[in-house]
């Protein structure tokens, strides 16, 4: 048996046809176009999986499931999805809508969740009983992974991993709180602290790697001259990654997971970031002697969309 | 068939006798004596489990195993006891111990995990899939209790809710961090803030309220003046109760809870607490409109360690 997994972004839509191991045997694309409204957007899915489909198996009958991994939250007891920010929708009758071209079960889920669950099965989190994924991106996202199933919660509001509060009173976050976690630990907060140190030294290395404009500091360009062993960016880093192991802690205080896999952007600072983190969490760990999570790598990449959300037909 | 719970504490044993809907048949007590140390205490544990268990069943094959609450962790695996501070105990067989004494399948479990188990079993948060228990006294405990079973996590270190991080760099905490929750969310936090204010106001209700002694302010002191309306313990109470929201926020955003039980010191707060707490949790829950845990208080009292522990064995 195989099964379909989508990755339902804002720009496109990839779809993948995905066997019980996690291996992509097909996978195919088609953009997005929020702008035409959901039911397009639908129909579209239900295309590129009859088409991804076509291609890797002689036989729909093979095909067990549709799972689709989107930014925002699923609720399977109605078959909706409440919010999608990033797609501009609003309780959505996302299963009915897949009824109309599928009689395939259909699962949903948080893309965050979704790519944790992926490097549950076949990435760096596989064998785990309980694992967590995290993603260091614009924001932060993430996916709790238990007993080799997402976790979601009653509510299905679990996993807002990145909405932790961090530092009660702290950084204005977009969801109207402040302090959260993600407002220090994604690529932003990088940026951010990159931008108020260029403001207030106009002469340092950060502002000289963009030629001069702020607006054009990246999270790479302070984690590379950190890399190269400039101050400023160095304690820049080393301050994103005490926040980030705040949040490592609390993941690690509350589920005891066996792996927290990093993903997304700042991952790409790899061992850099790992040495940095194995060097700060283990200070913040609560029982010093007792083992605890391993901090590693995630080892999809951009895959982990589709092959998770096949999963969640398993 | 029954159940033998234990509730071992730092001054006294208690255990009981408890069915399998978590009614106590039967208990007793008797001092912990930890001087004597760990052999003479677990000795008196089995002592006490056969004097309790001869009151309440004519046969000891009806009873299906002993479990045993204690404030510190333990290890199943190993059946062990790393840590239990209050006991002044370190790397304890605890297992080998109780099997001098008996042939019954033991059971172990932090205490407040414990609490947490109980609740869900017999209490306030009967019935519910995932349910958190929060014990608000001289620090902050809890238990995550998942399909009826209180959650440790794989390495045993699950649910050490109190050392939350949610005001990194803030107030130092007795275990080596900043900012842990229990700073701020615990009956020590009251009365930290209650004496801080006396200190810088001489002439105020709360020093007035404990005859000018700020040593013997204590956060019923606090609570009862903000109960009568003073101005200063309402607006200490008010900061206390936004800082046990931003955990109560993270524990939702990370667990999504059916309920979460409020028990400890400062529950016994009662409406006036649970009121405060339904003005300022709404505005910090990350989907404003879905359905959330709802907070209650906990329900057992002193006899949910007794009934929680038993229920280990389950």
């Amino acid at each position: 048996m195989v099964y379909i997994g989508v990755d339902l972004g804002g720009t496109g839509i990839k779809a993948g046809v995905v066997d019980e191991q996690g291996n992509i045997l097909a996978k195919d694309s088609c953009p997005t176009g929020v702008e035409r409204g959901y039911a397009a957007v639908i129909e579209d899915i239900a295309g590129l999986c009859t088409r991804v489909a076509s291609r890797a198996v002689h036989d729909m009958s093979e095909v067990k499931a549709i799972g689709i991994g989107l930014p925002g939250i699923y609720v399977p007891s109605t078959g909706r999805v409440p919010f999608c920010t990033n797609l501009g929708w609003h309780d959505v009758p996302l299963l009915a809508e897949m009824r109309k071209y599928t009689d395939l079960p259909v699962f949903a889920d948080n893309d965050a969740t979704v790519a944790g669950l992926a490097e549950a099965v076949a990435g760096v989190s596989k064998g785990c009983n309980v694992s967590i994924f995290v993603t260091l991106g614009t924001g932060v996202g993430g996916g709790i992974i238990m007993g080799g199933k997402a976790y979601s919660g009653p509510h299905g509001i679990a996993s807002e991993i990145g909405h932790m509060i961090t530092v009660a009173g702290g950084e204005q976050c977009t969801c109207g709180n402040k302090g959260c976690w993600e407002r220090y630990a994604s690529a932003t907060a990088i940026i951010r602290e990159g931008r108020r140190y260029a403001k207030l030294h106009p002469d340092c290395a950060i502002l000289k790697a963009v030629d001069g404009d702020a607006s054009k500091i990246e999270a790479r360009t302070v984690i590379d001259l950190a890399k190269q062993g400039d101050p400023a960016s160095m304690e820049i880093f080393d301050q994103y990654v005490y926040h980030l192991c705040v949040g490592l802690v609390n993941l690690i205080n509350l589920y005891d997971p066996e792996i927290i896999a990093l993903g997304g952007g700042v991952s790409h600072a790899g061992q850099f970031l790992l040495d940095r983190v194995n060097a700060i969490l283990p200070g913040l760990v609560f029982y010093k002697t007792m083992p605890y999570a391993e901090v590693k790598l995630a080892a999809l990449g951009n895959d982990a969309g589709i092959i998770g959300a096949a999963m969640l037909g398993r």
